[in-house]
């Protein structure tokens, strides 16, 4: 079901689960793809091309069925796992998405924090003791979780993404602004916060020119 | 110039200007559209197809001047703008991003930090001092900034927001974990963590499925 859909759509495809869930969550048994696109601030038509690409899941006259098209957008994205996850840095970043981010609804499960500060080792985060990185290949071996989130500094991350990819790992969520290079076979979303300050700056810039 | 250019093309260009800003402070002076392709992991053509969107830098045989490539990106971003910002809300993420990020070379410059944690009012972070959201109304008709990084909670953030677009203000960087609704005159980019989470799960579940 998921093989030639291109990457936009995939990027797009969280935006619409977290809407239908929202949708869900107020009672809202179904929505037509107009109501969907005010909502969120696209073009019906783009709503349905986008869904059309995983067989469509409207029906003319009924819309969409908000809990059927929830499931099958989470099957889509593979919600419905579990992977093993663990916090490499326990700092702003890496405080700021333990505490906000449902992983268990994003597919993860957090099981393991790491960071060198010694103030830090032995805290505790979301039910987890930030451990000692000297444990860390211990701990990754023993516990074979398939993703890591980085965000230490920018760098030691290529080095970090090294040892844990050489432990096992095979994802990553890197947050330490610096690029990752790996192989082929490693996954990597990048968040670069910078990147959103520059998308902004151009926003704004072209507002201005069209007044 | 910067007419006709797609939303996708917009969002890659931040990733550019940081690999031009990385070849340029290496004293790289030229490059071939394969051998930046083989550094950004995209193709050689995505490049040239990007770049000629702007009428095209590069030249036969001779590849890319990188100084000229990086200023002209930079201005079809607007990041020789020095849009004034205002933080609201100096938790982790806001921390994390007033530590991390060089505004004025993204186009900003930061001139205020509000919360309303009575410990955080009056602390220093990077030279500003935390001012109280009492005084917000009258720093913002005073200073008059453009944009404002909202990292309050969900609950609050659109209350948050009405208020600054009520003194003026024209953009915002949301970290707020629930999307904006605002007209049209204001510009918005939401980041949502989660989402990234849900494209890495996605990503992860096709690497598997290819196994």
């Amino acid at each position: 079901m998921e093989k030639n859909v291109s990457a936009s759509v995939i990027n797009r495809l969280p935006r619409y689960y977290r809407y239908l869930g929202e949708l869900l969550n107020s009672g809202v048994e179904r929505i037509s793809s107009k109501e969907l696109s005010e909502r969120m601030g696209v073009t019906a038509s783009q709503i349905r091309q986008d869904l059309n690409c995983f067989g469509g899941f409207g029906q003319q006259g009924y819309g969409y069925n908000v809990e059927y098209l929830y499931g099958e957008i989470s099957a889509i994205l593979g919600l419905n796992s579990k992977y093993k996850a663990i916090l490499v840095g326990a700092g702003n970043i890496g405080h700021a998405l333990t505490r906000n981010t449902n992983f268990e609804k994003r597919g993860f499960e957090l099981i393991g924090i790491f960071d060198n500060d010694p103030q830090k080792i032995g805290m505790e985060i979301r039910n987890l003791t930030v451990m000692d990185p000297k444990n860390m290949k211990e701990f990754v071996e023993r516990e074979k979780p398939t993703m890591a989130i980085l965000s230490v500094p920018r760098a030691v991350v290529n080095q970090v993404a090294q040892e844990l990819i050489s432990y096992g790992i095979k994802a990553f969520l890197n947050f330490s602004y610096a690029e990752l290079s790996t192989n082929d076979d490693v996954v990597v979303e990048n968040i670069h916060l910078g990147d959103s300050l520059m998308r902004l700056c151009y926003k704004i810039s072209e507002a201005d020119a069209k007044k």
